[in-house]
Order: C-alpha cells, then sequence, then structure tokens
C-alpha cells in the first residue's frame, strides 16, 4: 500500500539528462573495471539507471561535505558494483577521472568493494545480504531516537535476498515503521554462477516484502519515469518501501546483456571500446542533486533534532562494589550501562531477547527511549549498533556470548574501519552448568580476538567489569566484554583502575615456582589454587589478564622471566583464546607454559563438576602445578 | 493451499487418550525440572498437546530401533523445552522414570538441550532457529536424492521465527516443494524478556510462509481434533506445511499460564506438586504410535529408495598433477570433488551460490543429481549439508572462506556430536588481491580451529589438496579445507602421501639458522625466502604445515630442538591461526618464534604488493630470518 507521490514529474529534458547520467555511470563502470583489468562492470550497468535518478532528483545530499548529520545515506549492498558507486561519485564532483581510472590500485581508496575509507560509505559492504541491516539501524536513528528528516537509500541484488540477514532486516525494518528507508532491488536475474532461484518474477519478493511490512512497488529498472515516480512515492509512503526494478544485467551494451557468462569480469579492452563508443563515449556530466535542505512537501520532520550525539565521551563514574560482596559480572555489566545511560546521553543499548539474563535489562527502565529491542536476530541485532553507531550513538549489544557468532560475518565487515560498536557476551563456557554445550560460548573469544582493530575484556569481578564497561565506552572499533553467569565475590576496590592492555597480579615473590594466568571465572580458581599450593609450601603467583587483547605483554615478560612455568587457565577451547594470546606475546621468549582450557565436549552439570570435567578448577590448576614444578 | 486430509478422524475415546498422554508430558515435563532445579517447564507444557497428538497418531517411528532409515524425524527446534522431548522418550518407552528424574545430571545424556548423544536427535538445538533449516536438509535428502517416505516434523517457537536463518530454511523448503517437511511452531506469544513481536497475530505469520511456498494452517495448538487434523493434512500437501498453533506458554497450571515470569524457571516443589496434582498425577502412560510401514493413504513414495548411503567409505583415487604445472588449490579440489563422485556414491556437494569460484562446479556438471545450489544463503548451505549428513551422505559444501563467518553458529552447534560435514573455503587470504577487504578469509583459521572436535587443513598445491580433499571423505566431525585463489606451482609428485596431522619438511641441515613454518600460498614464499636467503649463506628449512589441526607436534618440537627460530608465515590474522597453532604445540618447549602475519587492514591491490604490505612475502622472511638470526 502506498500513497501517491506529489512530486512534480521530470520534464521530458530533464528525463533525457538523467538518460546521459545514466550512460556516463555506464561508461564509467566499464572504464574503470577495464583499466583495472578486475571488478563487475554488468553488475553496475544494470543499476545505472536506477542510481542516475536518484542522485539527480532524490539523494539530499551535499557531496562537498560528507560530516553534514542531515545527509541522506546511501549504502551499496551489492558491494560489487562498487564501480557504479565510483561513478557516481564522479558525476557528483567529488573523485576526479585519474582517481576513478586508478580502480582497485595500490593504497587507493576505490577498493574492489566500498569500505569507510570513503567518506560517504557509512559502513563496509561487499559480504552480501548486510547492507539493509545496516541501512535499517541508520534509519532506526533517525525514527526511534529524535526524529532526523535524513532517508536511508538502499541498493542491493536480487540474488543476496536469499540471505536471511535481508529478512531479519526488513522484519525490523516493517515493525519500526521505518518510512524513511527505501530499499532499491536491482532484480538483473542472474548471479554468479547463473539465474538466481526466481529470476524475473517481482511478485514473489513483493509477496514476501510485503508481509514483512513493507510498501512495494514494481517497476521497470531501465524507465526513468516509472523509477522517478517510484522514488518519489517512497518518500511519502508510511512504512519502507521496497522498489523491485526489473533490470538487465549489463544493459546498455548488447553482447554481454542477460548474459549468464560476464558475472564479475572487466570488458576486454577492444569490447570496452566498442561498449563506449556504443554508449556515446566518455563525457564529463556534473550532476547538481538535491541538498539537505531541499524537502519540498516532503513526509516527516522539516528540521534536524534538537539532540545530536557529540563525539566526546564523557567521564562516567562506574558503580562501586565491596570487596567480597557476590555479584555477576553480567550483574555488574547491567549497572555500569544504567551508570553510562545516566551521565552520557548518548549511550543506546541494544538486547536479543535475553536482556534479563545479559544484565541489559535494567537500562530498559531507566531509558526506554534509548533500548532497542531487536528479538532473536543477532545479525539485526549487530548491524542495528553498527547503524546507530554511524550516526554518533555508542551502542552497547549483548547477548549470549555462543549466540555472538550468529553475527560474526557482521562483526567481521564491521572491523573493515566501521563505527565504534561495543558487544557484551554472557553465559561464557561451562561455568554455566546445566543448560549444557549449545549455550556454552566457548568459542567467542578466538572469534572477537581475530576480528581486525578489536578489544577483547574479560573480567573477574564487579569493580573490574563495572570500570571496564565504563572504559568501552571511549574506545573505537569493535570492543568486547566476556561476562560470567554466576555471582562470584568482588576482588578489587573501587579505587582500582583497569587500563585497557593492562592486568593484575596477585601475590607474587621471589620464590614462585609458577604464574598461573586466568581471567573471569578461572581467576578464581587460580587464587583457590595458589591458597591450597600454600598450604603445601608451594608459591605461586597469580595474573589477572583481564585484557585479553591488547594483552599485558610486559607484565607476561616479566612473569615469564621471574618464574619458571607460567600456566594459563580458561574457559574456553584451547584455540585462539587466553592460552594462545599468552603464547602469542611470549613467543620470542624461550619458556614453558602450559594451557588448561575446555578440550572435550562438555554437558550439562554443575558450576563446579563441569570445571573439574574439564580441568580448569582449582584443583586441577594446583595438580598441574605440583606436576609441573616437581 | 491445502488438500483435504483423508485420515479418518480419532474417536472421542483416542482423543481422551490422547488428553490424558498430553497430561503426562506436562507432568514429566514438571517433574523434570522441579528435580533438575533448573529448566523450562512452561515452555514446554504450551507444546504438550501438540506433541501428544504427533506422538499418537503421526510420527511414524520404530522407537526401539533408531537406526532404521525409514523412521520420521523429529526436530524440536525449540531445544530449551528439552523437557517435553524427554516425557515424549518417556512416553515411548526409550526412557525410564529414573532417568527422566535425573535430567541435566552428571554424565548424562538428558542435557538441558538435546544433542544427538539421544539416539533419536539427528542433530543438538538449543541456539534458536536451527531445526527447521537442518530438518530441510533432511527432508530435502528424502526428495531430491532418490525419493524415500520418511517425514520430517520440526517443533518450533514463536520467537525464533526473527532469526533469518529460519527464512533461508523456508525459502529452500519451498523451492524445492519439500512436501516431506512439517513444521508446527508453537505460538505462545511470550519470549523470555516478555511478549515476541507478533503475539498471537497468526496471520503475520501465515502471510509470511506461505509467500515463502509453503502451505498454511492456523490452528489452536489446545484442541486435539484440530491439531490432528492439521497433522493429517500436512502428509497430503503438495509442498512443505506449516503448522500455526496458538498456545499459552504454561497451559495445564493457570498460576503459570500465560505468565511473562516463568520463562526458563522450575516451579519450586510446592508448587510443582499443586500443578501436578491439578494435572491428574504421575501417570505412567505408554503410547504406541505408527510404525515406519504405517502409511495408509499418504502421498509420496510407499517404499524406501533402492541406494542407502553406505557408512564404508570406499579408497578414492585423487587425480595427480606433474610437479610444476600451476594449479589453483580451489581448483583441485573441484577436480578431487568429481573424482570422489565417480568413485564414492555417497559423496554430495553443496554451493553457496560460487561454484565456479570455489571449484564446486565441476561437480555440477558430472553428477547434477548430487549438486545442490544453495544460493547466497550460507546458514542453510551448512544446515542442509548437515541434514544430508545425518542421513548418512558424505556432504562437501563451499564459499568463500570469509563467508563462511556467516554460518559460524551452525558450525559450533553441528560439532557437538553432529554428523560428519567437509567445508572447503576458497579466496583466503590478502592473497586475492583487488577485491579488497571484504572477500579475505583472515579469521577462517580461528573460527575452524576452535570448533570441537574440528580439523583444518591448508594445502599450497594441487597435489596435497587433491590428497587430502579425498582424505576428508574418511574424517568425522567437521573437517576444513582452506583453498587459495591462484594457480601455484605442483610442488608434491602423487606418490606423496599427506596423513591428518602431519607435514613436510623441506631442505633441513644442520647447520639451519631457522625454520620457516607455512601453509598454503605462504609455503611458497616461504620456500622463496629460503632460496633467496641460500644466496646468502644462511640456511633454513620449510615446514609446509598442510594439517593446521590436527597439527604435527613431533615434527614442530625436532624442529624447535634442532633450530634457533622458527618463524610462522600465515595469510591469515595473527589471532588463531598457524602461529598460535605452532606456539600451542610448542607451548612447554623453551624456543623462540616469531609470527608473521595480516596485522594491518589490507586494501585492493595485486597479490604481490599484498603479501609484501602484510609482510608475508618471501622478502619480509628472508628480512626476518637476517634480522633475527644475525
Amino acid at each position: 500500500m502506498t500513497t501517491l507521490s506529489t512530486g512534480l514529474p521530470p520534464a521530458a529534458a530533464q528525463l533525457d539528462s538523467v538518460a546521459r547520467l545514466a550512460r556516463q555511470l555506464r561508461v564509467d563502470s566499464i572504464r574503470a573495471t577495464t583499466a583495472a583489468g578486475s571488478g563487475h562492470p554488468t553488475s553496475s550497468m544494470s543499476a545505472a539507471d536506477l542510481a542516475a535518478m536518484l542522485l539527480t532528483r532524490h539523494l539530499r545530499c551535499d557531496w562537498s561535505d560528507p560530516t553534514r548529520q542531515d545527509n541522506d545515506y546511501f549504502v551499496l549492498s551489492k558491494g560489487h558494483a562498487s564501480p557504479l558507486l565510483y561513478a557516481m561519485y564522479r558525476a557528483v564532483g567529488v573523485i576526479d577521472e585519474e582517481e576513478l581510472l586508478s580502480t582497485y590500485r595500490r593504497g587507493g581508496r576505490l577498493e574492489g568493494h566500498p569500505t569507510p575509507r570513503l567518506p560517504w560509505v557509512p559502513v563496509a559492504t561487499g559480504s552480501l545480504g548486510q547492507g539493509i541491516a545496516y541501512a535499517a539501524g541508520i534509519a532506526l536513528a533517525g525514527r526511534a531516537l529524535p526524529d532526523d528528516p535524513y532517508r536511508v537509500w538502499v541498493l542491493c541484488g536480487d540474488g543476496e535476498l536469499a540471505e536471511g540477514s535481508v529478512w531479519e532486516a526488513l522484519d525490523k525494518a516493517g515493525l519500526h515503521r521505518l518510512d524513511n528507508l527505501t530499499v532499491i532491488v536491482d532484480v538483473n536475474r542472474l548471479g554468479q554462477t547463473g539465474p538466481t532461484e526466481y529470476g524475473w518474477d517481482l511478485d514473489v519478493y513483493a509477496a514476501r516484502m510485503r508481509a514483512f511490512g513493507a510498501s512495494v512497488l514494481e517497476i521497470d529498472g531501465h524507465d526513468l519515469a516509472e523509477i522517478d515516480e517510484a522514488l518519489e512515492t517512497a518518500k511519502t509512503a508510511d512504512r519502507p518501501t521496497v522498489i523491485l526494478a526489473r533490470t538487465v544485467k549489463g544493459a546498455g551494451y548488447p553482447p554481454v546483456a542477460d548474459s549468464p557468462n560476464w558475472h564479475g569480469k572487466p570488458l576486454p579492452e577492444a569490447m570496452a571500446r566498442d561498449a563506449i563508443s556504443m554508449l556515446g563515449g566518455a563525457t564529463d556530466l556534473r550532476v547538481e542533486g538535491p541538498l539537505p535542505q531541499d524537502r519540498d512537501g516532503e513526509a516527516g520532520p522539516e528540521s534536524f533534532a534538537h539532540h545530536v550525539p557529540s563525539p566526546a565521551v564523557p567521564l562516567v563514574r562506574a558503580p562501586s562494589y565491596q570487596v567480597g560482596e557476590r555479584v555477576a559480572t553480567r550483574k555488574a555489566y547491567g549497572n555500569a550501562l544504567l551508570a553510562l545511560g545516566d551521565q552520557d546521553p548518548d549511550v543506546v543499548v541494544l538486547d536479543g531477547e535475553v536482556g534479563n539474563s545479559t544484565g541489559s535489562q535494567e537500562f530498559e527502565r531507566a531509558h526506554p527511549e534509548r533500548y532497542f529491542q531487536m528479538y532473536i536476530s543477532e545479525q539485526q541485532l549487530v548491524a542495528a549498533a553498527v547503524g546507530l553507531a554511524a550516526r554518533g550513538w555508542r551502542p552497547y549489544a549483548a547477548t549470549f556470548a555462543a549466540f555472538l557468532s550468529r553475527a560474526h560475518d557482521f562483526l567481521r565487515m564491521t572491523a573493515i574501519d566501521g563505527p565504534a560498536v561495543r558487544m557484551a557476551g554472557s553465559h561464557c563456557g561451562v561455568e554455566i552448568g546445566a543448560d549444557g554445550p549449545s549455550q556454552m560460548g566457548l568459542e567467542d573469544l578466538a572469534m572477537m580476538r581475530a576480528l581486525h582493530g578489536s578489544t577483547v575484556l574479560y573480567p573477574c569481578d564487579a569493580t573490574s567489569a563495572a570500570k571496564l564497561t565504563v572504559a568501552m565506552n571511549g574506545l573505537s572499533g569493535i570492543s568486547y566484554l566476556r561476562t560470567t553467569r554466576g555471582a562470584y565475590p568482588v576482588l578489587y576496590r573501587p579505587e582500582e583502575d583497569f587500563p585497557i592492555g593492562g592486568s593484575k597480579l596477585w601475590g607474587e615473590g621471589a620464590d614462585d615456582v609458577a604464574t598461573l594466568v586466568g581471567a573471569g571465572v578461572t581467576l578464581h580458581e587460580c587464587l583457590d589454587a595458589a591458597t591450597e599450593l600454600a598450604h603445601d609450601g608451594l608459591a605461586v603467583r597469580v595474573l589477572d589478564l583481564y585484557s585479553i587483547k591488547p594483552v599485558d605483554a610486559v607484565a607476561l615478560r616479566a612473569c615469564a622471566e621471574q618464574t619458571p612455568l607460567l600456566i594459563t587457565v580458561e574457559d574456553h577451547r584451547p584455540e585462539g583464546g587466553i592460552g594462545e594470546a599468552v603464547a602469542s606475546a611470549l613467543a620470542d621468549v624461550p619458556c614453558r607454559l602450559r594451557h588448561l582450557a575446555v578440550r572435550d565436549l562438555p554437558g550439562s552439570d554443575s558450576t563446579a563438576h563441569n570445571l573439574a570435567a574439564a580441568g580448569i578448577d582449582s584443583r586441577s590448576i594446583a595438580a598441574a602445578v605440583r606436576e609441573s614444578a616437581h
């Protein structure tokens, strides 16, 4: 269901100038990819008419100032059509011909798939099915947070509609009635290896998208008047709009048009010359599209919201705890979120329908307007956080550590120069007990450590959990806090500081026979083991490795030099976690290490039994020391 | 659209006995969870009537023989309702009261969420949104492979419909018209923290599911006659059926019924006694459901297909290559698949719409009936492979290494005692060049190594790639082959063997100043560096670590003892990959290691430039040796 457009249709002369622009976009897509010897000209050509009309009459952007908060967004979900995007950038005058023709070259910012190294790209794309998800997050910021007049336009392919993440995103867009979101689907019917599932049967997609809450328009993606009307109509709909555009891959150059053999292949030079000539030759058209302030007769707010998130992160006081009281770190995380919410108006919190487990739920009660329930959809949980972050908000998103694996690809893509997002994973490890292996986060450290530029934190008590949660507010990139289900004694006084990249050393002495390295629940087990060993006259020190990445290499080296053995103990699989982080940090220090980790498949049992069965409880640790220290 | 049921409606007496069974299932769910002090009785109670009718009149299973190939399957997608599943098992007589009342106890097989330790459970559940996906794979085996008469029944929750993976699964079920698949949705409207997105609005779900190709029935999930009719109707539909059952969470015990405060909480003992009494007390009903051979008047094949996959893996000869010819390992993977397909009738291949990139496509031409195009849906790619494997087929599934991260949670769940599946990830590392970081698998080794029981292989040439691809056919658990985009010289003669857990040593000597450890593309760079260093009079050896997990600790130790330095070189992030695998293997050997890995964010460039920029090309390696070896 849509309402009628209020915009005037373009005059014939304007249609003609858009058509010429579309030809230039095709020509430039061909030129850039042939020059590079790589890339996707045909996937760019199918969408050139859509892009030309969007750019000329609908996308409101002050290209000269990509920092303007009221610019519209354009998200290229089909990131392999980057030549089209770069051709658009040349048409609006923000890149020149020389840069266009050096696409994919060393050190250049025009990469194979778009990244935020380009200031008009909010988030990297190129893993299909992600663009709508991030765009829905950006659009959410403009509706669920103070109403802003910008719009979000997404260009996606038909093949990527097979990704479940698309439907997670459309579901949330529909639920929140994000009328500022328009998805243009370039239905060129051809994927990489052959026809897509449904070819040009737009009705299949239309029925699905309507059922997911979108207003759907079906058009000929090469008819400029139809395109214009659809884009205009989208601006006045009361919900997200999906424009299903029937297009021809490689449109504009018959020898490659609608051919299954031209995916991801630049045209050879002779063919490129022929195509460019057929398309009217290389031109130097400049398009002046609408500016952010040009919003005649449109639905939505006239002006920008009063509140703009500030890039300056305020100092926030973390909640304090008394040494000895028993508090779960997930609870401390939740309390710290509350403090953040009270003291920083730009903190937002996202939940994957487990807020009472992760600690997030307290925030909902205090700041419901900044709390986003994403239900059981972890990909959208992360994507929405990224979208909100792209608007300057400071998101914290949490679910069980195990279920963050569902969003691995989104985290991987966000790590490509994306905005700062803060993740928390609760219920890590065998410590959770009865619920069994499906609920145990046992691979999360490996996943989170391997992300580019990530910070990985794993506090053992409420004081450190609170301080670290607050510290995450000032970090860039992806930061991750691993929290524990059970309540354990507070070990640190409120005055203690926990710098990122630091550690805490407990009870060192000159006669230490070993260093026990733990974090989270195993830190408590290490301390208990130290006490037990002290009764036997064996001195050990304990290192609290609350910062897993960056790791405190200086402290680890000192321990490696001062004690003959380091034993790492982790409630995680042996691969990619604490043991290997320590081994990496000590790579060039000849020393003896021993890794205690969860090596077998755990089952449902009590926490104590599970820790013992995995060989990471205090008795196992003490036995390892006795065995190794002779 | 559905056709009418041909089954006779149950007599009043039978309805009454099903009602009594449903009460017993509720009572047993309460007893098991209260005894355990953990678990989800209310989520079990909402589905008790559905389960009772399914068990009594529709699910055809010889419970005494779970290995029967013609048994129906029951997949509990809402794995937290395990108490209901265990109550069902008691009702059919395969577990006794004592086992039921020891649910979640140490060493028991009745875990918090179901795992294949129970022989009637094909795949672990408990990460929501996965059950339909696996079930679609099992159902696919019964239709796209020789037609078998078994049916697949899934019980899922309403909250999990927010997961995109559900829609990937329904899309493929609809596309293949899997008329042997029935999904029963227990719409109890309450999630963990509160109401679901759409509550009891069944029409919202119905519209979506119909648009995705399912036949949809909306029923009262507590009306036994309606349930029976729906289940009967499902058996005669010409496509997958979804039964949307409106239910009440905690149904049967008013103090907890439809209350948002009773998710995941066992009833306290006094309440449990009251509830059990209200439900008629503990009973010992035994249900005799239909057997596999009871299929009167149903659509579908009468008898079992001629071909049953054999658990005996035949010896398969790998294709051979001449030393020196340039062949990409992804191409060698594809050729090896062809050989497997020719020589092993039980090998099946799955593609994520990149078969021309991963090498899978050759198999499609030769064995189209055993080739499954899953399009761009990596979660379903993995789930379908798991489902086919659950039927005894030996699947190989491939996409870009980077995009396997999309299926991380499915791989994690499959690693919980699931069937053997073989994955290949192409386009690993910065080696791919121009396409940029979104397409580069740089975290896949960390992800794959951390999976329980996984095997991780990374061949450097076509000979080893072919041999290892064939070897994967005999492995249990998840095995992973990492392949490279570019064509590199074949290094090994066809006679060479590549045992899992082995390595190959090149050019060792008594004077070696270092061991260079590489795999895949970096093995070639290591060999080049060795040649370069030899010109300077510096002797080094090179270890081809083609088996990353299990890793050849014996060879690594020998190198650590015989050379003063080991340098690991990997086209992967520094975390969780080759460097850390080596460091772990040498944890207790005091030695000096140096890790060369991709530490910065790579960009679009040529392979040579990208390897150099990451510091993992031959010149960087040689420089590291000179620098470290003084």
